[in-house]
């Protein structure tokens, strides 16, 4: 670790982050695994394994803190994001969700109105898909001590076939579930005050009604179609496809005119200088197929509403191990890098 | 709700508390159970009941926030507190930590060693009871938005009996495994910067490995010796006692004489003008037991370093439903009434 305090890159779901991550934590944690998938995977989430499951299952544990500003934002609020961020991590790692916690920590003379209404948001995004919210802690601090709400959620899930980020082989073929870039761009064209008179929103969505049925697909021969699945949040595209090729050891291929935008996304990048690629997704997953099983997986997803705009993005390949590589529609190639960190601060 | 927005006695563990999380939280999540104790119960954590688990045991999970400040302190740090207080919900609950969550949040300028110092405490702390931490999150905010580290934890425990807070019968007799007011006292003290040249500390430690072998006691018809358990954190003995008190509708009596308090707490006391029965303990448990039986546990409990100051404090009983009752060495009485919260800020 070279610096010698923390930034805001230490935060910001990138290169940095992992260094710390790495360095930091890693190393200093002896007992980190209760399952087959433990915190030294990097995953979503970690499993634990119990006895006398039947059929043979592992629960699925998982924790995201929301330090987003302002906490509420087109067309939605800190709850919504809290709410589904949890219910995602599970979802990416094939898990039902079971339960939720939900932790706030509150500044003195946030209004109890706003409180309510986030409380509300809550409840209407684990309602969506019916798990239950049963335990949880508030906290308050000074006024002059923290300048937003604060929301911690954590999330316990069950599955029988627990999905890695790192499970992508050469062939596979990249979907994404829907649009890329609305959460972090709307936010800060919600920030800068630009009007762009459209549905620049953010995408906060939780994904386990669109993707419980995908995991319930199999090969002729029993296996699951889904070989790797990971929520690109913050870092965006570029981080999460990274982090997949490199613990897959296989390249990422990825065609430019295939990946969707909206719109309204493309303007707002181009006028604020973002690369969309880079920015957080808080309502999309990107998942791994096995070849030719890619239109099934897409016609699937695209019945539910947060799956309208699913779409195939790339494929797998065995050159350029542990690269992400974007080709435009004249043939170009570049590296997508894996970002210092989300370009966008408290994006979530 | 009277107030329009938020107070420091919002999150301070007392009166003010319950009426928001009763008002605000119970009364919009629809779906707050699953599995015996569900969020109504507003117990140390709530239960996930699983089928084909044999025996018939059922999960709990639990979560704290920790905002304390300073980070550092008599004489450890927000990482020991952050990894005991969801190991003791879990155990008060009667539950066997299987794994933690890790999350933090940092400001940007926190200097990184002691970032490490942190992480290497939570490490120990985890490692005395054998829970691995399984799964985190890392954020940064900016250096004026946020003005110390915060820590939430969540935590994984299993059960074949869980035990409620509201399980008190009249006759039961009141436990406590060891002195009362150390971490609320020595931390004002501290901040104070009072040099009382004693032992005054934090009592923050893991109490799992005291309170397991308590658990398995049985009476010779079989029934578990304890009734009810809780950690007396925010609020002190005399919030953790009066909802004990109110939820079995029954009546506690404390003799004074018997509260076990260090000489440094009650000298900081005097100074300082607070009650040593209103402030966070974050190392200890009150335990109801069976009458009868409270010598077996008591010995049991000063077995080990965490129970050597358990003391017999009181009992429960049929007159007085709902209500804590303190009686001194004359005789007379005195109500213990549940504060409107902690007397000290940011304690935990
Ligand atoms: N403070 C921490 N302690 C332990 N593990 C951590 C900590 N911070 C992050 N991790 C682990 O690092 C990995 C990456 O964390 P990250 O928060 O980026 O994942 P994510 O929740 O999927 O992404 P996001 O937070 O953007 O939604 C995860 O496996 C996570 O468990
Ligand atoms: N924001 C919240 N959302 C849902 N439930 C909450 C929330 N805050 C508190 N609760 C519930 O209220 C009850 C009391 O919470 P509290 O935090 O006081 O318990 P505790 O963790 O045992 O005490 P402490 O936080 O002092 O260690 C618990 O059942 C908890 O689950
Ligand atoms: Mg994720
Ligand atoms: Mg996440
Ligand atoms: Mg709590
Ligand atoms: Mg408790
Ligand atoms: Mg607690
Ligand atoms: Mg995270």
């Amino acid at each position: 670790m070279k610096a010698n305090t923390i930034s805001l890159e230490h935060g910001a779901g990138g290169e940095v982050m992992q260094a710390l991550i790495g360095e930091i934590i890693l190393k200093n944690f002896r007992n980190k695994s209760a399952g087959s998938i433990g915190l030294e995977s990097l995953d979503d989430g970690s499993t634990i394994r119990l006895e006398n499951f039947n059929p043979v299952s592992e629960l699925v544990l998982t924790t995201d803190s929301h330090v987003i500003t302002p906490a509420f934002f087109p067309d939605t609020n800190i709850g919504r994001l809290a709410v589904s961020g949890t219910i995602n991590d599970l979802t990416v790692m094939g898990a039902k969700p079971l339960a939720l916690t939900c932790a706030v920590i509150v500044p003195e003379g946030f209004p109890i109105l706003d409180f309510e209404e986030i409380i509300k948001t809550m409840d209407e995004t684990a309602t969506e898909v019916g798990v239950p919210i049963i335990t949880g802690d508030t906290k308050t601090v000074e006024k002059t001590a923290l300048d937003s709400i604060i929301l911690n959620t954590a999330g316990l899930g069950i599955t029988d076939s627990p999905i890695r980020d790192s499970g992508l082989k050469p062939g596979d073929k990249l979907l994404v579930t829907g649009t890329i870039g609305d959460h972090g761009i709307s936010l800060m064209a919600h920030r800068e005050g630009f009007d762009f008179d459209t549905d620049l929103a953010s995408d906060s969505a939780p994904l386990w009604k669109l993707i419980e049925p995908v995991l319930k697909l199999r090969t002729p021969e029993g296996t699951p179609l889904i070989t790797a699945m990971k929520d690109p949040t913050r870092g965006g595209l570029a981080n999460a496809l990274n982090e997949m090729a490199a613990k897959a050891g296989a390249g990422i291929l990825l065609e430019e005119d295939l990946i969707p935008f909206k719109p309204a996304v493309t303007a707002a990048c181009e006028m604020l200088g973002l690369d969309p690629l880079e920015v957080a997704n808080e309502g999309k997953a990107i998942i791994g197929v096995k070849a030719g099983f890619e239109e099934k997986v897409l016609s699937l997803l695209r019945q539910h509403p947060y799956g309208k705009d699913a779409a195939l993005i790339g494929e797998v390949t065995l050159e350029n191990k542990g690269e992400v590589i974007l080709r435009n529609r004249f043939g170009g190639m570049r590296y997508v890098d894996i970002p210092a960190g989300d370009p966008i601060p408290r994006v979530c």
